[in-house]
């Protein structure tokens, strides 16, 4: 039974991802991690009879970081870890456009950095796991190619960044090909949680639900791709085809 | 006759590209910038009968882009700026790939949040300038495209800090373009500086005038877009069409 690694499960997307892998047979332990306290996934873990752990993580604290692989490692009790998600994420805005924007340090560090610190750090443990795989949960909003497209979103900071960790997720992607590992970009789609807002295109249950079937189905054809949904009624915006850099 | 504000012109393509913008009748007044003391900058600058104008600039401290804004504004007595060339950089390495990769974070500040600070203390010049032209030196070892074409080089922490910037770059473009504004990345070729090594395909003198073609021959209709040089002999190389993402 494979085991799953998560960041930012204390709500929205990553709480979930977690609900839906819980509930399906051939996932193991999920090791949920959250920088602060989340009543929702501690209600979720306690129903979970030990399948899903709870553990504190802010992925822009690298020795926080170290400290909960080390957890996890103990968790996986000489295991391997199987799939790893950095599904933790912030989209900060810039009202006024790129000229006000104060925020991109910070987007950096918890878009990039973050994703950047997390992989490193359970690189051992996914080398030991059957699958390695790696989901980076990205955004169209990061593609530049859509960047006319997606304009009128007063979010530079936060394209910038997802536009970044494609990147960052191609060089991990390219470095450990040769040892069997699958790791991608992956766009949930425009989902309503708190980030994505109330006029979002699908409930989170319905994103949740999509992404997992990308990421279950996933192999190493898509390692250092750009992966998006497939959702029905959508037409070619959640066709499951790849979407652009 | 045009000015020009160029960032990074100790050595290097910064250094040739002022040395040949100096060297041409329809330039007006340069402003060299530098973060250090230049030897070859301040002769050429001696040289240029007060067209060159050194300025010291670090690009990765805020505080010293301001001041050095607020110098060129002096020196331009009134009229607008009418080009800015982003050109700093640097490349780091992590020989042993991502997993290695601890300069991230410095190479993000200087070769992105470098750039975005300098081109928002100067659009306020441009602002008041005839050409209202950003080039933003990027390479194409930034294109994702191109990741695999380029995995032999071990420098991630610069590929994917020059992803970033052309995202940066687009951002800008969006906002700007109603001004009238022309903004694009623009990939100088494989050339022979320190940062480009001796086995490069171009010499200095050859890459700057190609990158100089390029920015003189830029419209409207380049804005957002990611340049790349042409170079006799090269082949598809550099035939002067776009890069891709
Ligand atoms: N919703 C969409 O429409 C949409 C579209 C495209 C991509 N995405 C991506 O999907 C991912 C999840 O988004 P969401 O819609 O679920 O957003 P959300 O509802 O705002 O939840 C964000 C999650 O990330 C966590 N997080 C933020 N910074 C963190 C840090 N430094 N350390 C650890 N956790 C951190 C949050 O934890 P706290 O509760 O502690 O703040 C929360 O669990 C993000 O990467 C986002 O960019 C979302
Ligand atoms: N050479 C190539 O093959 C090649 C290819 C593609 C793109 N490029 C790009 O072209 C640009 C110039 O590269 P180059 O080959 O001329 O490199 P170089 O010979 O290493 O020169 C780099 C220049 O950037 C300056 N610089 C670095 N950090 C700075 C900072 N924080 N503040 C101000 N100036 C800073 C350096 O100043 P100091 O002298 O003080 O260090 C120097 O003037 C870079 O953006 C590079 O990425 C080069």
């Amino acid at each position: 039974m494979a085991s799953y690694v998560i960041t930012g499960a204390s709500r929205g997307l990553g709480l979930e991802l977690t609900r839906q892998l819980s509930a399906r047979s051939e996932v193991g332990k999920i090791f949920a991690t959250a920088r602060g306290d989340s009543p929702k996934l501690q209600e979720l873990a306690k129903a979970s009879s030990g399948r899903i752990v709870v553990i504190k993580l802010d992925v822009s604290d690298e020795a926080a970081v170290k400290k909960a692989a080390a957890e996890v490692e103990i968790g996986l009790a000489g295991k391997g870890l199987d799939v790893l998600i950095n599904n933790a994420g912030i989209r900060q805005f810039s009202q006024k456009g790129t000229s006000s924007m104060e925020n991109l340090q910070e987007s950096f560090t918890t878009n990039v950095l973050g994703v950047h610190w997390v992989t490193r750090a359970f690189i051992p443990l996914l080398q030991k796991g059957n699958q390695k795989k790696i989901a980076n949960i990205s955004s169209t909003v990061g593609s530049i190619t859509y960047a006319r497209l997606v304009q009128p979103i007063p979010a530079p900071a936060y394209k910038i960044t997802k536009t970044a960790v494609n990147a960052l997720t191609v060089q991990y992607a390219l470095d450990y090909e040769n040892e069997g590992f699958t790791i991608f970009a992956l766009s949930p789609g425009w989902l309503r949680t708190d980030l994505g807002g109330e006029q979002a295109d699908l409930s989170v249950e319905d994103g949740a639900e999509a992404t997992l079937v990308k990421i279950l189905s996933s192999t190493k054809e898509q390692n250092g791709q750009f992966l998006n949904i497939k959702a029905e009624g959508w037409g070619e915006k959640y066709d499951g085809s790849n979407a652009p850099w």
